[in-house]
């Protein structure tokens, strides 16, 4: 068996026993029943997760993939593609949203190059995770975006660093950095959703009416031309995808093999997350949907997934920045979980 | 002057001139304009708040403030009123909902008696902050929950916990314990915002529909025997208001006066928030609110004050529990603003 098959074969959704004794403890909190909410329910997915009502989630770490796309070519991003190796250099001065938003959720941050086209030999040795498939897609307005092959490699790449990693890692966030990859976000989800392209198609790091319409028809073109075959999530993704998207997707995979919560970050991630979703749907089970993103695409995928984003702080900037805030709520609903008494622990009267 | 009135008199709005320091910062920093939304707007509030680009915000504090209402005799809530000693216990054990999210927030709580009913002399001497005023509200279905003198000194004990705890505070949060007292909270929001009782009531802790039905039919006779002007919050806080909904509304105003950030809870912390700003409008410059709440009534008193909530989270305990959560996005918006690189500091290219 491939990495990617004993991946999926090995698995399996939550505990539900262990959900269920979360679920008891919780509804015996000093409070009026389930008035904390969705940190309540998310404690509950947790356990669910980890398999114990006294879940571990100190260690926490954002894991930001980079890649470029050779679809940047057809215009449809505002910045130009150099920028991607710039925002790496933010990344390792510790200067980016990424780092300061890690910083305050007590989050370490992993860099991983899954397909950046520019040189990153100028960064120090072992600052960043090599799993470079290739340098950049190809622009799939014009034909894939790698081959089948390619994308299988990006998927066990993604899975590979969850297990390097998953030894000092408690919870996953997922992070994305790769000038133009919300056009690659929204051709996968427009693919998977059956959804009109110009309805999930957003103004990325902000282009107006006219850029926007070139992105809907370069991304409609792509999608015409490749024919991605919606029942195959690999066919999608090496058509009209992108190599940290594959990245995320098989990051998400791995920990869930491994019982270990991934939150999941905006737009790109959730394409990611979508395609890890239908390449083994138990992993939907590991997922957390840190925050509603801007880019209106990332609804429809949240949906398809039967997810509720827990934030909603009109973030559209990627890196993992959602991911990293959510930690904070992951934490808490830890703390609710372990740290609260019971009516009858604290000798408080119940409601009559 | 009273103390009341030399608070009044000493609160001013946010500093313009900082704020636009900050926000020629804003605007520059290594991502696509304004991608962090909403904590990049707390960001611009923040610093127009402590008039630097540089808030100080580590030292945070929930102050918890707690009273009984002689309006539960009318059967508006499902808990007994001695849960309010109950749950002071467990604030003070640690071990409450508020003690584990203000742990996670790294906040530290403070539990000030601003009206409790019943027997405090239990627990340890200076454990609990004493500005109590009176056992308890009188049943305002009946008559005046307490007198125009009780409120204002009331109000001057909430402005005096902010003065004394400001030392070591760098931003405030409020929070409430008080069996009954989403009742005050309704009558005051109905009152100030000229609302049927009924639009602005919800079901507290768990009530059925016959009991909300009896909670509404309370409140609106106590607004009919009492008559509270509302063009006069103090009269309307003295009429159908509470020790630690007062407590509160004093708090933000001493908080404001100090130019300090006061993190506003949810229902209850809202309508003493609404007070706050009938009583000096200026001190609305100084509010965050934390979160949507559950309770309906918080919708109209956040609108009126110009406010959205940055959480949304199915909250409905109060004692400052979303307030705690929040303290994490007040953090992240100063990291914004003070450990992120612009572009030209880190040699990025801009959009084109």
């Amino acid at each position: 068996m491939s990495l990617l098959e004993k991946t999926i074969a090995s698995i399996s959704g939550q505990n539900t026993e262990v959900r269920n004794q979360a679920k008891e403890r919780l509804d015996q909190l000093i409070m009026p029943h389930w008035a904390l909410g969705k940190l309540m329910d998310l404690a509950l997915d947790l356990a669910g997760m980890t398999e114990t009502t006294k879940p571990s989630v100190k260690r926490k770490r954002i894991v930001t993939m980079a890649g470029d796309h050779g679809i940047t070519a057809a215009g449809v991003s505002q910045f130009p593609t150099d920028v991607t190796v710039g925002m790496i250099a933010g990344f390792l001065n510790g200067v980016a949203g990424i780092n300061v938003l890690a910083r305050q959720a007590g989050a370490e941050v992993s860099v991983v190059d899954m397909g950046v086209a520019g040189d990153l030999s100028v960064f120090p040795e072992g600052a960043i995770i090599d799993r470079k498939v290739a340098k950049g897609t190809n622009n799939f307005a014009e034909g894939p975006a790698m081959s089948r092959e390619q994308a299988i490699q990006a998927l066990e790449n993604g899975i590979s660093v969850a297990l390097e990693l998953s030894e000092s890692t408690d919870v996953f966030g997922t992070g994305d950095m790769g000038i133009g990859n919300t056009s690659p976000s929204s051709a996968i989800v427009a693919t998977l959703c059956d959804l009109p392209v110009a309805d999930v198609t957003g103004r990325g790091t902000g282009l107006d009416d006219e850029q926007l319409k070139r992105k809907i028809a370069a991304l409609e073109k792509g999608i015409e031309i490749n024919q991605p075959d919606s029942s195959d999530p690999i066919d999608v993704l090496s058509k009209v995808g992108g190599y940290e998207i594959a990245g995320i997707a098989g990051l998400i995979l791995g920990a869930a093999s491994l019982k270990k919560p991934v939150v999941v970050d905006g737009f790109i991630s959730t394409a990611g997350a979508l395609l890890a979703g239908r390449i083994a749907p138990a992993s939907r089970d590991y997922m957390i949907a840190a925050h509603r993103s801007v880019e209106i695409g990332q609804a429809a995928a949240l949906a398809d997934l039967g997810k509720d984003a827990l934030l909603d702080l009109n973030f559209r900037l990627g890196e993992g920045t959602g991911a990293a805030v959510a930690m904070n709520l992951v934490e808490g609903a830890v703390a609710i979980l372990t740290e609260m008494a019971t009516f009858s622990e604290a000798g408080v009267s119940e409601a009559h």
